[in-house]
């Protein structure tokens, strides 16, 4: 079963990363664009052969290891 | 109108910090996953107003910038 994690930054916390690339656009003539976030996408590839045995492993995962709760949010899709 | 863009290395591309992860998930008792990919993802807020410019404008983004097509493939989608 494969799951995909995608980890952002929370609305309101800096993004250094996305604001560079939005200056970078900007040089290589990409005017229309406003705004930029950027953030981190994990796909797992799991034994679980349940989908939510899969999300709940997923979700403890995210809490544990893939995402800093503290600034990041994360959404767990099941595939 | 907004994108997302999801960058992901090829298939076959040597794939280090997922590999990092799935190792540091095995330490912290997960032991059913099997496979690990990281990849980008960018969030852009466009000026664009239709949908079919603003998916050719991300591809030439993409192509010119956001992803290095020799090693990576991208995923546009029109939010």
């Amino acid at each position: 079963m494969k799951a995909r994690v995608t980890v952002m930054l929370k609305t309101g916390v800096l993004d250094p990363q996305g604001e560079a690339i939005r200056h970078a656009l900007g040089s290589l003539g990409f005017a229309g664009v406003t705004g930029v976030r950027q953030g981190k996408v994990i796909e797992l590839e799991l034994a679980a052969t349940e989908a939510a045995t899969a999300e709940a492993e997923v979700k403890a995962m995210c809490e544990k290891l893939l995402a800093n709760t503290v600034i990041e949010s994360y959404r767990v899709e099941i595939l």
